[in-house]
């Protein structure tokens, strides 16, 4: 095959889950695409849409089950690149939130290949968002705190502790498997009836949302389906969740 | 004026200053809109391109020059639902990062009003991405913490030491004006080599960006204009800057 276009890569992010969700520039990019890479967490509904017969490649990784290494994927995108012309990554969320785009970036950047980096919607604000938790409030909760629990080495971190002991809204990816642990771990710093919400395919059709206070973490440990991945939030401002106003008045109406 | 449209709000996340940041789901919103309130952060670029002649207004506070207070800015979103049909309640950013998002949409649905809300791409990501500063990096940084320095008492909130004590890559809004004071209250438990960035008219044609580490903020702080909002960025992915690279062969070239 060969092909007259100058090689170059866009990283785009997807944005939180619905396709509508992607920015403008976002969406330029995949109509200029000559092949698109995308992930685990990208909506096909998304890549349906786009009236195009170009190649779409899926090279994500779930849950240990990996396809591609990351350097599988940095090396298809230059391959892509050369191969093809345009290549868009298209990324859950943003990019640069847990999304490896520097790696990608540096790599790809060292074969002379032009890279542009195109933000998305993360997932960590607009899950909650449409749960109806904002992850600020004021006079609740003046700052958040993006995190993944645990470390390369499986242990827990210590910004874990100190987020606990802070009046920041925490809001912990990839932990849904080892959600107990980190309820217990928050409760040593945190009140005990602090509220969390876990909220699993946020902003699809199949969104779900489990909440509760850290207190009840044990006896909802069933009810998460832990092949999904999902958003775990914990703070006083997941009580604006519309299941905190449901359980009051419930208890009213009970009095 | 009379109008047969029922009432609805929609609060809607701009993005972090670009027109073509913002999601397909917010412009399609702000092209059914028949009333747009915007504030200080908004993009004009974005509201010229729209080919409407509805009504735009600037409710807008900036730098405690408030022009409309809260109070003032949720009355008007409501008169304006009941006398035009359709409000689009344009917010630079996420609508729930410091936005207020969730006072207006309590004050709004007390009236019966639906109210939707869009999110944006949030500055306090995609601006540092737009200096190719990712705010987490494996094995560099696995968290990071959006906040706001000061108290509404204008003392140093709680968080900002327990951040400063974390590994996260700390980003702080509204602090322009006391950069200083800040640098030095996180130099105490942080490295003083830690590098900064401060960056101001994110994603816009205007954009300026402060490089340095911690032990220079005294040097560096004529150079920032504190008439304009910015952000603050500080954590060992700073590093990725480009200025950090330049300085490395500026250095070496002395040698």
């Amino acid at each position: 095959m060969s092909i007259s276009k100058a090689p170059k890569v866009s990283l785009v992010g997807a944005g939180p889950g619905s396709s509508d969700l992607i920015t403008i520039r976002g969406y330029k990019a995949l109509e200029d695409a000559d092949v698109i890479l995308y992930d685990a967490l990208v909506s096909m509904e998304l890549l349906n849409e786009l009236n195009t017969d170009i190649p779409k490649l899926y090279v994500g990784k779930r849950c240990g089950q990996h396809s591609y290494s990351q350097k599988d994927i940095n090396k298809l995108i230059v391959e892509h690149a050369f191969n093809y012309g345009h290549v868009v990554r298209l990324k859950g969320g943003d990019p640069f939130v847990f999304g490896r785009a520097s790696e990608e970036l540096e790599y790809v950047e060292s074969f002379g290949i032009p890279v542009t980096v195109v933000p998305g919607v993360t997932s960590a604000i607009a899950v909650p968002a449409s749960q109806g938790i904002p992850v600020t409030r004021r006079g609740i909760s003046s700052s958040f705190w993006v995190m993944t629990a645990t470390k390369r080495d499986g242990s827990f971190s210590e910004d874990l502790e100190l987020a606990a002991k802070s009046s920041a809204t925490m809001i912990i990816l990839m932990g849904i498997r080892r959600f107990q642990e980190i309820a217990h771990k928050i409760s040593q710093f945190r009140n005990v009836s602090t509220p969390f919400a876990i909220i699993q395919n946020g902003t699809t059709r199949n969104e779900s949302c489990i909440t509760g206070i850290l207190n009840d973490a044990d006896s909802i440990v069933n009810q998460i389906d832990a092949t999904q991945p999902g958003i775990i939030v914990v703070g006083e401002v997941v009580a604006e969740h519309p299941s905190f106003f449901e359980e009051e008045i419930q208890r009213v109406l009970n009095y």
